[in-house]
């Protein structure tokens, strides 16, 4: 059990994130009450339901009262109207943080609203699942995985130091980067991928000449990876497109102009070029199974985890 | 235990799915005698080290001698050369088979080689994991997954039946279809899947404005459910591409003509056509785990799998 890090912890959004955060703070004992507010009745019901919180407010400013920790887990495209709503209500020292997949557009909304007596850390843990809503929450989703603080250079040392300890004692390894630095290494790393994986499920959806039926049957090809991304949270990730257009549309052309190289490649028969990339990409899963951030198991464990049971035996494989 | 199928079954190539093959048919005792060919020597001594067959023929002639069931398991671009060696040493009556990703074009390699007195079935399991080699084969590799199947119209439906009940021993649903349909429906269900895999993958790895090791670590936001297929064999998708251009192609083209869409979404700041694309895309996934072709458990259920056993705790969420 860790110290009490922040004795009234104020959760704003308890989505798969929010509820995750709340179960993994009272676990590791880094916070003494949790007052949840989210905007929608049934979901607030539903988070006290399943105990998230000790207090439950549909008013988002009573909630923020006397907190001493603050944490905006709604999607990003609403952080400028909650900065607005809260920014008077604020306890003087308390840290405002968030979970959003972008960083400088959090800065653009939030900064210049907030009071100069509290610390503004932006955040991202690096961790989630394609189910969203309270129910999605567990307690374990943040061990082993990155989160990123995005502190401006003036920010207090000591409140992005206890930040920090709040975040290792979840489970995370914590770095500190420039929001701008954040933006273009998770519009590769994750942006890009979510848009490429809905994308694909899209034009899979509009055939005419192969249908769903067959796409759902034989999806164990390879496009069944594609769809957990693409089952993610539509309105959490239509925002992050919102508002992290530039480094988005980078990273897109880029890919774009591979994707048309090794098409000429596939048009033309160069079987060189086909083998070359398909080499060179192979070490890559390796470094990050090396890098604790993938399991070792083939096909993801699939065949481990099957819901009916039947192939237990290949257990003994591992 | 099934009945024996095939006394004498001959495996051309021992990587995944030959060595895969060997072990489910042993275990369900649909063949007596299992013979393996593959052209190098230290593959087959690894074969012979891991018993997957009773006898083990540098010379592939002779691996066919005499065979019931030939099923070849090599990468497509090797087949029209395997179809002209074995020809004059098959056996009357022979059912011969293979494994390929891609089946319009094994016909037009093999079909006009082989004699008349053999039974000529193009296959192909819909299975697979991100390994390759003898030792990444599996008895449970096929268990509920499909294999289509292609023959011609004039083969003799014995012979059908027979292979059906072959690959039904092994736990596989087999569906019967026409070799260009096959190849359409496995354009967008697999080779496209992989194409945008490994080049997202190729993508990331180029970048200048990101280190390699900022991919690796922030890989939990999406990157690396791409890398398990972009950790496929080169070899054999190499051929896959260069044996499926024209259906690979038109997937590629229609990709591409909706990223375009999705890429002017994102510049114009269209969240509509966004949030819109973004739900319609999460319902797939739900029809793909109940067709049993895919896991229920969140995130590949890697919180369960995780190597170092430090979430034992998130089972229970089960």
């Amino acid at each position: 059990m860790a110290d009490v890090l922040f004795p009234r912890m104020a959760l704003i959004g308890i989505g798969l994130l929010g509820s995750s955060i709340a179960l993994a703070a009272r676990e590791h004992g880094v916070v003494e009450h949790i007052a949840v507010h989210t905007r929608s009745k049934d979901t607030l019901d539903r988070a006290e339901e399943l105990g998230l919180g000790d207090s439950y407010h549909q008013d988002v400013t009573e909630c923020v009262a006397d907190a001493d920790l603050v944490i905006v887990c709604t999607p990003v495209g609403v952080c400028e109207t909650i900065a607005k709503t809260i920014a008077a209500h604020l306890k003087p020292g308390a840290v405002v943080t968030d979970v959003g997949s972008v960083k400088s557009s959090i800065v653009k909304q939030m900064a210049p609203h907030l009071p100069k007596h509290v610390h503004f850390i932006p955040g991202h843990p690096i961790a989630g699942t394609e189910n969203s809503g309270p129910d999605a929450g567990f307690a374990e989703l943040f061990i082993g995985r990155w989160c990123v603080l995005t502190p401006a250079e003036d920010v207090d040392k000591d409140a992005v130091a206890k930040l920090q300890a709040f975040w290792e004692a979840l489970g995370s390894n914590v770095e500190l980067m420039d929001a701008e630095h954040h933006d273009q290494v998770l519009a590769i790393t994750s942006h890009l991928p979510h848009l490429i994986a809905y994308n694909i499920v899209g034009t899979a959806a509009d055939l005419e000449m192969v249908r769903d039926s067959e796409v759902i049957k034989y999806s164990a090809g390879g496009f069944r990876d594609f769809t957990r991304l693409a089952a993610s949270d539509p309105t959490m990730w239509r925002d992050v497109f919102l508002h992290n257009k530039e480094a988005a549309l980078e990273m897109l052309g880029r890919f774009t102009e591979d994707l048309t190289a090794l098409q000429r490649a596939i048009r033309w028969g160069d079987g060189d070029a086909l083998f070359d990339l398909f080499s060179r990409t192979r070490s890559i899963r390796r470094s990050i199974i090396d890098a604790g951030q993938e399991i070792e198991a083939a096909d993801f464990g699939r065949h481990i985890n099957d819901a009916e049971g039947e192939v237990e035996k290949s257990q003994t494989r591992l």
